[in-house]
């Protein structure tokens, strides 16, 4: 079994008067944060608070980019957005985050789309290529996170840039190791423990598990966890304890990703 | 008389569908660039282009950082923002627009505060210490634009920035060397030949001259010129043109500012 | 001591993905609600879901316009904006709900400015004016809700509006019957039995009791309460109980005021 | 040849300090105008403004109703968005402006979706159907602008709405009668007085025109001309002046559709 991996997830999602997650909880857990950045939820207050408490728990910050849709909080599907947009939309925001980062001490060291973009950036090679463009212009070191088999990937790669593969804890996998759609039966786990077994089954097999227990060869950098909720909180500390218990070290991918 | 003199003008205030002032024109015209940032007008597309063309014609670019306030154009007076808050607020939009600067091939090479926040720091300490800091924290060469005698020019001393002292090429001055108000009659210059012979006489004098011929001793180091419609292109070519005759250098002030 | 009395709080405050407050909690125990309308907080799913909750409820809902402000949730206290300006703004907000409100065979009410609009609006005659005029516009049957000797007190009386005297329950008064500061001590209440005790005093003297213990004359048809946090529910409820036990009808003021 | 018609633009698309489009001039050319409500353009001044200058030229107004999407000035195609939320988006920018224009002595009269949301309202009969309910609850009286053969003129009729078709002076159209793609090579014209003769010869032949020379029958009740810039004002001036020539009285089609 690999001997490394890293746990991340979405902070930093305030806006404003507005909070929302379990920001501090799920700094005990994650090695990761994916900072939102100002485009769907985050402003420079709710990044600044992200990245202290990012770096005082030892936990990597990176930019969580968006399309530019603050009701939608960066989940409407907007079609037609030209890659060489997106890709400045990146750009801007990623160099907000790093500008924060470092003047709290810190540094950004990996970029991941959110919501709407990151579901199009897997499948659309256009706006792929626009956020590893935008990645690589903002730092050749950034790790861009990617899902395995997805067009983000091959743009990282592409570009050369750093990739992190990444399985959700959550989500329920079809046969391609692609994620089954939430509005399929089953797409998302809500058990804790069955979740923390399957991501340790994953880790053993170097492999995506489906749901009917077909496994698809994949490396696994980091796996996503949820701290939108109590119950996901509880999921998050399942999926820790079962990986620390298996003898892996959980850290940032940046650190030991070649 | 000094050898050397930067002309500054707020640029890249577009956002999204629509446009404001004349950039194409003014970057003929200015070796320094006030770039919006997003929080009074500007976006990732705009900045981006306003930064290229910049560079294409060998104009400098500054970061134009604003209270959070698109509808108001940044020029709504917001009492109560505490300082720190205005600091994060700089540092984001300074390090954004750092990443399209460096995306396009160009930098950042000084900060000016727009409007209100501008007005504001001007006079208020712990604002003018807050724009300050959040510059020196986005780069310790950054040059920060102040007008001589204020709190902005104090605050940045005291950071240890250099200052570019700044003079408005439109607005008349009272006889401590401090902006007519607005409000007030013969506040702005609309007369392009006779700005242009003021400016001139300021930096053959080394000084602010007032409204009723007052001189109050003051470098300058950069003039403010506009760009907002035809008739303000108009003086700022009138002022240049001035400044060239009388064989002084029109070049960015980071350049040769000690 | 009077027969009725109502019973208000801020609800609808969510924007897109983000939630704030227990509506629900409170729609069970106030008779008036007011809806924020998108400057501050609201959107038009949250106003709808709001309405039609509150429609359930038997609760009466109203405006609660804001300056434009997102990010500061309206509570920036926003300088020089034109009396004019602000009156089309709260027409806008007003309109706004007032057709959502139809939509779901509800209606509004009342109007009642928020933050920082209805503190300054408390004291400056023209903005005062402003909301006056605006509701006086959208409903001459619409009532305005203001603070006993406040500006706005006096502006919809002088625009022929009804106009509800308003008292809060967990905010100290002094010997003029004005708010004490915040930043004061004891200027919140945060012992549910002593707030309600104390409101119930004010019904039976129908007057304001200072900090002091001084009262101060006045007539009180609604009482605001908050329901940002269970603490501040269980105020809600204590006050809601001990007028009930007094013997007092909680009603809609625009059902029973003259 | 019938002996009424309407001419309509979009005015109002304005923001803040942003202005766009030759309002003034187009108020003296069109007879109903299309007023943006402030999720794609507008604010609560340039809309006060607009319905001032509207009931000043005798011009009716519509609300011009948009996804919510300023940056992207309601041109981003943004899926998925539901139905009934787009319903209720609907509602409050009609009953803002419904509001506002009340407010200045005059009032709104028509509905036409905006910029994506009008097109996907012209296929998609959801969308459609989210604006026709959206118009009816704001007012049964008021007119829905549509494309012939669109789903929103079916939505429109099966809510019972008045219905004015439009067709478009300066856009060319297929064989079927729909719009050629803005991609294709003759979609837009330019020549202001071909575009007149035109548009007359649709009126007399009451069907629209396409590339090749075919007619569709079709009712035509109004004709949407723009104001974007010296060269479309020129163009709708045309329009006019062709129309009325030919003795077709120019009115807004709420005081005479059936």
């Amino acid at each position: 079994m690999q001997t490394k991996v890293d746990l991340n997830a979405d902070l930093g999602e305030g806006f404003g008067a507005w909070t929302m997650g379990e920001d501090e909880a799920m700094l005990a857990v994650v090695s990761s944060a994916n900072v939102a950045c100002g485009f769907h939820a985050g402003d420079p207050l709710v990044m600044w608070r992200t990245c202290e408490l990012a770096k005082a728990h030892g936990v990597a910050v990176g930019a969580h980019p968006s399309f530019l849709d603050l009701w939608g909080f960066g989940r409407r599907p907007i079609q037609g957005e030209r890659p060489e947009d997106i890709m400045r939309h990146c750009v801007y925001q990623i160099g907000a985050l790093q500008a924060v980062a470092a003047a709290v001490g810190h540094r950004v060291t990996h970029v991941k789309p959110h919501g709407s973009l990151g579901n199009m950036a897997a499948e659309d090679d256009g706006l792929a290529m626009a956020v590893a463009e935008a990645t690589s212009l903002c730092g050749r070191d950034l790790v861009l996170v990617a899902m395995p088999g997805s067009a983000l990937e091959r743009a990282g790669e592409r570009k050369g840039l750093r990739v992190a593969r990444e399985v959700f804890a959550d989500r329920a996998y079809d046969d391609r190791g692609m994620l089954v759609s939430r509005k399929l039966p089953g797409a998302v786990l809500h058990d804790a423990e069955e979740a923390a077994r399957r991501i340790l089954r994953m880790l053993e097999d170097q492999a995506i598990t489906s749901q009917s227990g077909n496994k698809v060869p994949a490396r696994i950098d980091t796996i996503c966890v949820h701290g939108d909720n109590p119950a996901a909180v509880a999921m998050a500390r399942a999926v820790r304890s079962a990986i620390e218990r298996a003898g892996v070290t959980i850290r940032p991918f940046h650190e030991w990703l070649a």
